[in-house]
């Protein structure tokens, strides 16, 4: 982030026309989306929220409560403006795209061999890092992909360590038995594969949706475009990232704190806290696309606010 | 509410494209506001926010860390556009109106005689009744006021019960010496007054804004416009109808957690779940303006989304 934004951000901010702090977090919000923007008075015009899909070979161990062509009939829905993401979109003044990465191939089943090999995570993580429009003030990564939440378990438990158990949870809503399922797949994928390399842990139980999320939020720093983390698939993804460089995540904050049960305990392994937690377990980047919301609202007062001088207030 | 529009509210949100309940507390928002609305795909389009704004006579006892001629030169801000709430009801679409309730009069100091006679308090209460307009689809109220935390202290502990220390916080920022007096201030009042009716309460510690938010609460429940309550102020003046009738803000949602310390406690009394926890303690109406993003998105997920037939997706 630029120095002289943030200080000249810290700066408004303490005059203002409220008591100090008293916009709590939605001044810390500002001041941090200001240094990534490089301006003291910023405005968020072009928000871009781009979801990547993908499928999972996984899918043949029984880890989902959907069967696995539901990723393919949800890109159809999200093209057609029919899901939650669309609306939430449009709600909050953001372009949205997908991308359908490779439907018809879907990843091995990472309990028997690597989910990818090298040139297709690589493939996924351009297409992820191309998706970005550098012109974008906000970026919004979501995701579609029946079975990701097994990956994306298993992808947390090999970058920050921990039993198959801790980082498993329902998803889309199995029963007993199903998170009895993912929970052993989970366990036979940290058994199989070597994954001391947060990128090879991505390669080995990701899936392409994932790496594309890793490579639109890498993207996104180099473009210096605030990132608003959605649930536990995107984390999973950002954690590849925050374990291959200290800082990875800085320009990223968390939009909300999903039902995915492992997904309290992902945030805080990025020390990351949710700007809301409101019990949503959609993926899709819902969540993240809801807090837009919240950002947009702290960056008006910010910048639109007057100063105590301007008003003519009394400063106590 | 309207039994029909929300039982059709409920059919509608259980055919929509994403898990049963994955929308989290998204979904119980959108059945709620149909229901009030009447309507089982209702939209926002003409949210209000109305301040009210009022002086107090307990400031000579020197409970705030502003001096009391901030209230008439904040609502000039508001009139100006150039506060916090002009920026939140400006990024979600609402119009807003500001009433200066009698600044020049502050209420009597509560500490030796009741703060508002009756025609006060009931001239109060019609103007918060007349200020909602019946065409609105959603409110706000919000509050300035000088003191004000500390009036809503005493309306609370004579409301709700306890002990002044339970319901004294700092307020805009008053330092240890100052929570005392406040606290005092507070324990003086309940001491003096008979205030087993709630409406009595509002009278003899209570202030104009409160009194005028508590008949805007009413009147909106008149018109079956559903409100976003906002912080401690709000929620003091909302206790006051809680405890006059049963179910009296069934229409009506906890927009945030302030962080004004007792603001948690108050929001448990009133069975009230908060939308947000962002530490905002500024009023204004400031946190439930910024709540009327999270319940658009709600409104736009369950109207805007298409059904799993429409949209051809395998339900599951």
């Amino acid at each position: 982030p630029d120095a002289a934004a943030t200080q000249g951000a810290q700066d408004r901010n303490g005059q203002l026309t409220k008591p100090p702090g008293a916009l709590g977090r939605l001044e810390d919000l500002a001041i941090w989306y200001a240094g990534w923007r490089g301006t003291d008075r910023p405005q968020i015009s072009a928000p871009q929220v781009v979801i990547f899909a993908g499928n999972h070979g996984v899918c043949a161990q029984g880890v989902s409560a959907f069967p696995a062509e539901v990723t393919a009939q949800m890109v159809a829905n999200f093209e057609h403006g029919g899901a939650a993401i669309n609306q939430l979109s449009k709600a909050f003044g953001a372009k949205m795209q997908v991308h359908a990465l490779s439907l018809d191939t879907p990843t091995a089943d990472f309990t028997t061999a690597p989910a990818m090999t090298e040139a297709e995570v690589v493939t996924a993580l351009q297409i992820g890092w191309m998706a970005v429009d550098p012109a974008s003030d906000l970026l919004v990564t979501g995701e579609m992909g029946i079975g990701n939440t097994t990956s994306a378990a298993a992808v947390a438990a090999a970058v920050l360590g921990g039993q198959a158990a801790d980082w498993t949870g329902r998803g889309t809503g199995v029963d007993d038995a199903g998170l009895a399922r993912k929970t052993d797949v989970v366990a036979k994928a940290l058994a199989l594969h070597n994954m001391d390399d947060p990128l090879e842990a991505l390669r080995c139980v990701g899936g392409r949706e994932l790496a594309a999320m890793a490579g639109a939020i890498a993207a996104a720093r180099h473009h210096r475009i605030p990132v608003i983390l959605d649930g536990f698939i995107c984390c999973a993804a950002a954690a590849v990232l925050a374990k291959t460089s200290d800082g990875a995540l800085d320009h990223t904050v968390a939009g909300h704190q999903s039902a995915e049960a492992a997904h309290a305990r992902l945030l805080h392994a990025l020390g990351k806290e949710p700007l809301l937690n409101l019990g949503l377990r959609l993926g899709e980047g819902s969540g993240a696309a809801l807090a837009i919301g919240v950002l947009k609202g702290a960056i008006a007062c910010h910048s639109g606010m007057v100063t105590f001088a301007e008003a003519g207030v009394s400063a106590g």
